[in-house]
């Protein structure tokens, strides 16, 4: 599955949010997310659209939905 | 049931998250997609639009509404 | 309790989800509809519009209300 | 607690399910609300609006949000 | 922590779950907020805006949001 | 992990949910927030925007999406 590369497309990029998640991409820090389903995700983050957060969980590709992330940290 | 095909009607399709959803369902890969009520359903993806995502898991079509998805892998 | 006709006001019919659901309730087809919740409830479905969905459950009419609907199948 | 009157402001009244709540609330009829708490409210419409739902359970009148609600049957 | 008085900034106070809001925040009602959580919280309403509702509960002033509210009695 | 300082970007401040989130800020109080997930976060909020709120919990920090947000006290 060929992944798309780190893009800010249509994102307030002047958001604290925004300017944090791209922040932790750059960095390649590793977070966990956790899940409105109670889940929690740990892994490095590919990219953020309006949507989705897409993360990297040793090897998988998730795409995770926004309006079901609790928080991430 | 008589099966739309893979359609992009009103979609952004410039969004990485878009743009991954239309890979996977062009190379028909099997995804997992967890559900905020916690359901785990297995198929290949038919189409998505602006509302849902349609699954097609050994035969029967699932109609996915996109609020109630919390990951696809 | 008088039913509205199946009625396609305010929705967009091009939409794949929009199509399947109409051609759901002129086929009669039955479906399982489960919802956030956790209930899954059985029936033919009567009419949508851009806020519910109307089920036919062996004569008793259920108005769901489409932001807790998980899945259609 | 005074009741403010069945009102029909803002609502799109040519909508299925607000034509279909407006006749409960003609009616009188008495219905059940199943709630994403999984709560069961059992009761009369007095009035709906973008927001919420009266419902009057005994004498208790009831403000549901409408984004907590499953189901009306 | 300094409290904001009762506001209805940007609230279309023609609706009746407003109005009803309203009527609770000048009355001084005790209420109880039933959230999507399951918890219950009792109190009075010190106000309302777009996205909260503020409740005095003995003392502690609880900010709410609307999103998690399921109903108000 | 660079913080981004207190930010005001995009959000209406007349609101009183908001002007009651920036006291908090200001005053460097410790808060609770309850989640959807059933969590309960306490620390001090760095910032707010449109969607996210970060929380400083004990050095590390949580970017806690608004819609899982069931209160603040």
């Amino acid at each position: 599955m060929s992944a798309p590369t780190a893009t800010k497309i249509g994102l307030n990029t002047s958001l604290p949010s925004i300017r944090r998640i791209h922040s932790i991409i750059r960095d390649k820090n590793e977070v966990e997310i956790k899940l409105l389903t109670g889940d929690q995700l740990r892994g490095k983050i590919s990219w953020i659209d309006d949507q989705c957060i897409c993360l990297d969980t040793s090897g998988h590709k998730v795409v995770i939905w926004q309006h079901a992330i609790a928080f991430i940290k």
